[in-house]
């Protein structure tokens, strides 16, 4: 870590990989078949501004699979994205498909969601899959409890997470890179919201010394403030000196609130879910670009934008393209809300760096929470 | 016109408007509701390098309507495209709401496609929504019969779409331009497939002496050849010095052979709508991006393109995201055609000044008419 911040456990650092360095902290947009949607490669890099993308084993995995992928070089020769990327294992995927998937010691069976063909993925299987990816960072396989799980249940998941942590760890130590690049093993931190859990979990993970560290399984249903509570507890004990990955994590203020517990890596499908169903995140609020009262305001879409689409189109333009169901809608969103996002890390580093980064946090959430 | 070729028809000429000069032959990118699908502004000049757009009365004066457009400074400055746009009047879209419309001598009386509300489009009206958009082109209003209409119908027709031509010329003389720029009226020759009614509304626009004539009513489902063999007809007939617009028309041979037959313009939404369905045209032939034979083949879309999406992605990536869904491949493919269409032009172009058009002409078809 560069910089901390003394008010608070915000962090600045940099994380270098093979493909490049990270500033942290940073928000990785969503990739997860190889494609952050709506979105060109170019574009990602010259105009959002991404430093790291994210792609997903499991999607990859079942579409294109790994055989061609391994032809293509690894998901860098395959998707033409040069920058460093980082692979989910797909755990969080295969637990959402309830009905479908059937938990062993061994590992997870689970039918397809576009064939119905039968898979299983064990911890070995899974880094094998994401050595044949060739992600940068990438992410061990967890069982991912639903959000409301018992703590009787929560207990039993933790120890299979850890065995499979542990096994996650072997086969990368058994195993090699296959394109030339170095890859790291980021492992992950469990528990729900048991703070006994979270604590056992944060003191198996940190003992691991692995280069990184996530923390799984919030944002699935607990209050904000359980969320942050639990970011809190994990922090202290997790390692300082290696970066800490909040997964699939958030809204911009929950950002800001991890940033400010310690946290230094996000991704979330937010900005491009939520950017094509309409919903702007701007730098003075949300806006709605359903909402008729944008129809004749010819405004840029942000005067002071983080995007160059933002001053390309107006809010009357883009309300129209979304009132008339256009793809230029959609990609413009896109576009707008994730150099939003990348914009706000790099800001909130930059205040860290100088020393502002409380009072700047108070004020910006309280900017970017209005409704336009 | 500039150069006409020796051996044929084809001219290269220079249209200029207040909004720029246009090379011909030029395609015209279709952007109906004022946008080109799937496809960014700063794309269609930088990348695509459209040099004139096409929006659609009917349907920008349904959605978002003329008094948005009016109060934006007209459609350039609504959707911030500052080349050349032309106004379809929208005749075609509404002939063919066939059972929600009603013919009229006054105009046609019709439904809008989107909430069944009732409007009426005479020649007087459609001349004043296209003022209010501010095309730099705009098209006459005309009735389009069926491509399989009687002669007696379409003899009727004609006689019809004579007056209402008359009255758009009349309005159009009448007014004046919103935006300080000024706009051409274009009049449609229509007649079917029947020679003597083609001769006659050649005859009759002919007279008119406008800015520009339209072949409207072909590629209706009239063999290839009966459209060739109307396009040569009326283009004997309507004035050498004044540019030629084949509406709606069509693959890219149907293109070159109109070009050696002596039309000027053309807009079709082939090239955005087959790629949205993973049709690439190329200028070695047509690829189905569905097809499996591309999913180990990692070469560019295009080797030697007119697009730069042709060597930023590979084959097998375009496939796999045609394969997974995604918006990024319908955005790929409608760059990739309408830069190939805009190659098609531009190089007939250069072969016509150059004189080797019709030579050029029979090796282009032949190559770009193989399955890849």
């Amino acid at each position: 870590m560069q910089c901390t911040d003394s008010k608070s456990s915000a962090r600045a650092g940099t994380i270098t990989t093979d493909h490049g360095q990270i500033q942290t902290p940073i928000f990785m947009p969503v990739g997860t078949v190889g494609t952050v949607k709506g979105v060109h490669q170019t574009e990602l890099k010259e105009d959002i501004r991404a430093q790291i993308i994210l792609g997903n084993a499991y999607h990859l995995y079942l579409r294109p699979g790994t055989t061609i992928i391994e032809k293509a070089g690894g998901l860098h020769g395959f998707n033409g994205f040069d920058r460093p990327m980082l692979t989910d294992s797909g755990g969080f995927q295969i637990f959402s498909l309830s009905g479908i998937r059937k938990l062993k010691e061994e590992g997870v069976e689970f039918r397809s969601h576009i064939d119905g063909s039968k898979h299983i993925f064990t911890p070995e299987k899974v880094i094998d899959i994401e050595r044949a990816i060739g992600a940068d960072i990438i992410m061990a396989l967890d069982e991912c409890p639903p959000g409301n799980s018992d703590y009787a249940y929560a207990k039993k998941s933790l120890e299979l997470t850890h065995r499979w942590l542990d096994r996650c760890i072997q086969r990368f130590n058994e195993t090699e890179p296959k394109y030339g690049y170095t890859q790291s093993l980021f492992l992950i931190v469990q528990g729900c919201v048991y703070s006994d859990l979270r604590k056992q979990a944060a003191e198996h993970v940190a003992s691991k010394k692995a280069d990184g560290n996530a923390i799984g399984g919030l944002a699935v249903g607990e209050p904000v403030e359980k969320m942050y509570e639990m970011i809190e507890l994990v922090n202290d004990i997790l390692p300082k000196e290696k970066p800490r990955y909040l997964m699939g994590v958030g809204t911009p203020v929950n950002i800001l609130e991890a940033i400010e517990r310690g946290v230094d890596m996000f991704d979330c499908v937010m900005p491009t879910r939520n950017g094509r169903n309409g919903m702007l995140f701007t730098k003075n609020g949300i806006m709605n670009m359903h909402n008729k009262k944008w129809e004749a305001d010819f405004s840029p879409v942000e005067t002071d934008g983080a995007s160059c689409v933002d001053i390309l189109y107006s809010k009357a333009y883009l309300r129209h393209l979304f009132h008339v169901h256009e793809l230029l809608a959609m990609q413009i969103a896109s576009i707008h809300n994730l150099a939003f996002y990348l914009w706000l890390v790099s800001e909130a580093r930059k205040q860290i760096i100088e020393g502002n980064f409380s009072l700047w946090k108070r004020k910006t959430i309280e900017r970017i929470s209005e409704r336009l």
